[in-house]
């Protein structure tokens, strides 16, 4: 889809982990709560107002990442959330919360503690997602 | 589903609107925000982990709900999110969120500011998603 552009705030708080046709997805850049961050490529701002097509494959997508993350995190609980009431353009929040996280049991928004990833620990989560979806028929 | 029971918190925060074979719908009694809680009759607690077919029919319904309400409350944005960091019992949020409500842009969650609906406003608010989910045939 040519017409797709990154929001510009999704992009600065993002690393990249796959581009495809239907989605750009991303690691939110805060390392103590993994998060990922999938903006289904379309114009439209909610996601129930998408296609039936296209919200099956985007909640494959989330629910396959869903449960990658609950598990390669060992994560208590998941969050999966469509807000966008600070940035638009749509996305889905797929965030990993463990009941010893710096923000339970509160939302993740709004919590201001941040640490930044190293390179290695980056990398690493965003290689073992990218391996997940290599592996799975989701994307 | 017989062995189904609303967690206490869950229903305590909420007026009955329906109770069918698959979920128990809600309006959250903070009459500031316009603020459904369904809630689908299993045992698992992430959405992402039912059947296909079960979540196909909870999501059917979700968004049935959240189109209406987007047009019923003249909302600017719907947040639709599972997170179940308080209460475990599987539940959705179906929020109409207004540029001018009283959390605006911030989620919903920990907002402190709350106000009880009068009789005639939650029965005008239940009774109209009632009739929208008798015109529809998700439910």
């Amino acid at each position: 889809m040519n017409t797709f552009t990154l929001n510009e705030r999704l992009a600065a708080d993002t690393y990249p982990i796959v581009d495809t046709d239907d989605f750009y997805l991303g690691l939110n850049k805060n390392a103590l709560i993994p998060w990922l961050i999938l903006v289904p490529k379309t114009s439209e701002v909610e996601l129930f107002r998408c296609s039936d097509d296209f919200k099956q494959k985007i909640r494959a997508t989330v629910d396959s990442l869903a449960l990658f993350c609950q598990s390669h995190f060992d994560a208590d609980k998941m969050n999966i959330a469509t807000l966008g009431n600070v940035v638009e353009q749509l996305h889905v929040h797929i965030i990993a919360r463990k009941t010893d996280d710096c923000a339970w049991p509160d939302p993740v928004w709004g919590n201001t503690k941040f640490a930044a990833y190293t390179d290695d620990d980056a990398c690493s989560v965003i290689n073992a997602v990218r391996l997940h979806l290599n592996e799975s028929s989701v994307d």
